[in-house]
C-alpha cells in the first residue's frame, strides 16, 4: 500500500512548516518533494489547507484505565486510590482490560496519538488492543514485590518471551512499578532481568510527596539516588512524573542518560505538583510526554498535556519565553520516541522513518490565520482538528472513521463493563 | 420557532445530570419534562447520547484579536506587547476587527460559547459582528485618558446612545482600561458617567507585577484600593484577571460586589501567574471565566481555560478537591451571567430562561464512560464535543454547521487581511 499526501503542510524535523508532498511506501516514508522511482499511490491524500504531523508518542500511560474516566473526581488522594481506583482495578477481567484498552486507544487515534508506552495489568489483553488496533505500542506489566513479586517477574517473563518479536511494532518493556512499591532487592533483581532479556525499564519516580517522605525516612535518600543504588538508572529506562527533584536528583538522571516522561496534567489534577522542566531541559536529560491513566488525566489527548505543559512554567516562572511550543512539540515527538527506544524510526517526518503520521484539518476557525502552526498546535488547538490517522503505512483513522477498532462495540463492551464493576449504575 | 429535545440529558442547575425533555417556546426555555399546553416543535433534536448544557459565558473577551492569534508567541511582555500587538492594532481598520470578530464567533460558538464580553476597539464592528452572528454580548469600548480621553468618553457615549436598545441580545458596558492606562480624574469622570447612563463597567485588575509596581509608585496604594478610591469598585463592575490580590484587596471586591473573571490560560501564558481563586470562592466573591483575547490564549475556546482552572489550584495547592469540576462549571455558567447583569436571564436550563443552548455529543471516546458527566467536561472535554448551538432559541450553528456566519468568507477575508497587515505572508 503506497499514499502520497500531495501538497501538504508538513511539520519537519526543526519544527518550521514546508508545504509539498510526501510519499509513503509501504510502511514507510519513502521521499518528500521527489516521487521515488516507479512509486504508484494506492491512496493519494489532497493537502489542500491540511498539516502533515508525526503522530504524538504519548511516553507513559495505563491504557486500560480508560474505564475508571470520571468514576472518583475532586475527592482526597487516599480516598482516590484505596477507596475507589485500587478496589476497582483488582476486579478488572482480562476482557474488561482489553475494552477499556480499546477504549483508550480509540481516543489516542482521535486525536493523534500513534504509539504510547503502556504500563499494564494484564499481558493479554495489552498486546490484544495493541494488535488489533494496529498502534505501535511499547508494553510493560507493573511488578511489585517482594509480596507476590516471583510470580509477577515470573509470569511477565514467559509472557515477553511468548509475544517478542511477533509483531514490529510492538515491543516491551520491564516495569517496576515505583521506589515505594519494590524492595531494592527486588528492584535488584529486575534491573538484572533487563540485562539478561536486553530490555528497557519503565518505572514511576518521585511523584508524590507521600513517596519523597516513604524513601526517605526508609533508606535516608531520594527515590532517584534509591533506584539508583538498585540499577535501575541507566540509558534505556523511562522514568514517569518526576515532580519532586533535587538539582542532584537532576544531575543523577542526566548522567546516567534516562529519559523522563512528564505528565502535566495528571501531576495537577491528583496535587502533586510541578515538575522541574526547565531544569530538565538545562540540564540535557531526553524528555518526553505522556497523559498517565484516564483515571488521572481524565483524557488520553497529548494536545491537553501540551498545552498545559508549554503553560505552566511560563506562569508559574514568571516568564513567556519558558518551555517554548516547540520544546514542547519536541517532548510529544522525537523526545518520546528516544523515550521508547524508537529514535530514527519515529518522531520525524523524513524518508526511511516509519509512516506513522496525522492529518490535521487546518480551516477549524481557532487555528486561523496560520502566522505560526507550530504555535498553535500548543496554544490553540485541542486535538480534534485530527482527520486521519497512520500506522506503519496503515490508515487506522481517515476522515474520523475508525478503519481497526468497533467504535460502537467498544463503547457498548466499555458500558456493560461499567454496569457489572458497578462503575455505572 | 419551538424546539423541542426531546429525551435530552441536561445539565441541571444544581449542577447534576437529568434525563428529560426541554421545550423552548420562541426565544425561552418554556418547560422541562411535560410540553407546554399547546406545544408544537418546529424543530425535534433527539437526544439520545447528547447533552444540553447552557451555554457558556466567555466574561472577558477582546474578539477582535482572533486575527493576532499566533503572530507573536514564546516572546517577553514587553516585546510581545509593544513590539507585535500594539503595533498591528493601530493599523487596524473598523472592516478588519468586523472580520477578526467573526472569526471569533465562529470559535466560540464552535466551542459551545453563545455570550461573551467583549472589549473592543471599534464600536460598529463589534456591534455588526454580535449582531449578525446572533450571539449574545455584552459590549464595551476600552477607555484610556486623560490623553485623548476626553474623544474616547464622547464617542463611546454617543455610540451607546445610537446603539442602546435596538438588540435584546446587545447589551454595553463603559470600558475604563486598566489603572495604569487611566487617571484617577478620569477614573472618576467614567464612574460618574456609569451613574449617569445607568451602565455597568469593566476594567482589568492587578493583571501582572508591573501594574502592581506601577500603582504602588505612582499611588502608594494597590490597583483595587486606587480604583476603589476613583468610585470603579461598585455592584455590577467586572474586573478582569486580579491576578495580584492582597487579602484586604479580596475583601474589598467582595464588599463592593464587583465580579471577578478569571483568565487563567492568558495569565499562565504571558507568565503573570495565578489568581488567588479559592480564596475569592471562600470570600463568596462572584467568580466568571474569561479567555481573554486571542492573542494571549490562542483560543476563545472556554473548554481549555475550564480544564487549566480546575487543575491549576489543585497542582498548587497540593489538593485535589480544590476548584471542582462543579465550581468551574458554575463560573462558566451563571458565574458568568451575573458577572454580564443576565443572572435570571441566561446560565441555567430553567423554564422562563433565554434559550442560549449547547447539545453536546457523549459518544465521544473520552467522554465514556458517564460516571460523571460534569466532571468529564472540566477534565476530559476539549470544546469539539459541540454540535449545535442556540442563542434565544434560535440555532447558529446545528450539526456542526453555521447558519449565521459565512465561515468560508470569514476565512478568506481574515487571510487577505492579515496579509495586507504584514502577519501573513
Amino acid at each position: 500500500m503506497n499514499t502520497l499526501f500531495r501538497g501538504i503542510r508538513v511539520l519537519m524535523p526543526d519544527f518550521t512548516v514546508a508545504e509539498t508532498d510526501v510519499y509513503v511506501a509501504g510502511d514507510a516514508i519513502a521521499a518528500l518533494g521527489q516521487a521515488p522511482e516507479g512509486f504508484t499511490a494506492d491512496t493519494v491524500v489532497e493537502g489542500k489547507n491540511r498539516l502533515l504531523l508525526p503522530g504524538f508518542v504519548n511516553a507513559h500511560t495505563h491504557v486500560y484505565m480508560s474505564m475508571f474516566r470520571g468514576c472518583a473526581d475532586d475527592l482526597p488522594f487516599a480516598d482516590w486510590l484505596m477507596g475507589h481506583i485500587d478496589p476497582l482495578e483488582a476486579r478488572m477481567t482480562r476482557e474488561d482490560c482489553y475494552w477499556a484498552s480499546q477504549l483508550g486507544y480509540l481516543e489516542m487515534l482521535s486525536t493523534g496519538t500513534t504509539c504510547s508506552l503502556d504500563m499494564y495489568v494484564f499481558t493479554e489483553s495489552a498486546v490484544r488492543a495493541a494488535q488489533e488496533s494496529g498502534v505501535r505500542a511499547a508494553l510493560c506489566r507493573g511488578l511489585t514485590g517482594p509480596e507476590d513479586g516471583e510470580r509477577r517477574i515470573r509470569e511477565a517473563t514467559e509472557e515477553i518471551r511468548a509475544w517478542r518479536g511477533k509483531e514490529d511494532r510492538l515491543r516491551f518493556f520491564l516495569g517496576p512499578h515505583a521506589p515505594y512499591t519494590c524492595s531494592e532487592a527486588y528492584l535488584r533483581q529486575v534491573a538484572e532481568l533487563s540485562e539478561e532479556l536486553g530490555l528497557s525499564m519503565n518505572i514511576h519516580i518521585s511523584e508524590s510527596l507521600f513517596e519523597q517522605e516513604t524513601i526517605r525516612s526508609r533508606y535516608g535518600c531520594t527515590p532517584s539516588e534509591y533506584l539508583d543504588r538498585a540499577g535501575i538508572l541507566k540509558p534505556g529506562t523511562v522514568a514517569a512524573h518526576c515532580v519532586y527533584l533535587s538539582d542532584t536528583d537532576i544531575a543523577l538522571l542526566a548522567q546516567r542518560q534516562v529519559s523522563v516522561v512528564t505528565n502535566p496534567v495528571s501531576n495537577m489534577k491528583l496535587g502533586n505538583g510541578v515538575a522541574p522542566i526547565p531544569k530538565l531541559l538545562q540540564a540535557g536529560v531526553n524528555l518526553a510526554l505522556g497523559t498517565d491513566g484516564a483515571a488521572s488525566n481524565n483524557a488520553l489527548n497529548l494536545f491537553r498535556d501540551l498545552s498545559l505543559l508549554t503553560l505552566l512554567h511560563k506562569g508559574l516562572g514568571g516568564d513567556p519565553t519558558l518551555v517554548t511550543a516547540r520544546e514542547g512539540l519536541r517532548m510529544a515527538t522525537v523526545g518520546g520516541a528516544k523515550a521508547l527506544g524508537l529514535e530514527g524510526t519515529v518522531g520525524i517526518i523524513a524518508p526511511g522513518y516509519q509512516a506513522d503520521l496525522t492529518v490535521l484539518d487546518l480551516d477549524k476557525p481557532w487555528l486561523r490565520p496560520w502566522c505560526d502552526i507550530p504555535s498553535s498546535l500548543a496554544y490553540a488547538a485541542n486535538g480534534s482538528e485530527v482527520e486521519s490517522v497512520m500506522v506503519a503505512g496503515r490508515f487506522l483513522m481517515k476522515d474520523g472513521e475508525f478503519l481497526t477498532i468497533d467504535r460502537e462495540r467498544v463503547l457498548f463492551e466499555v458500558d456493560r463493563t461499567c454496569r457489572r464493576l458497578g462503575i455505572l449504575k
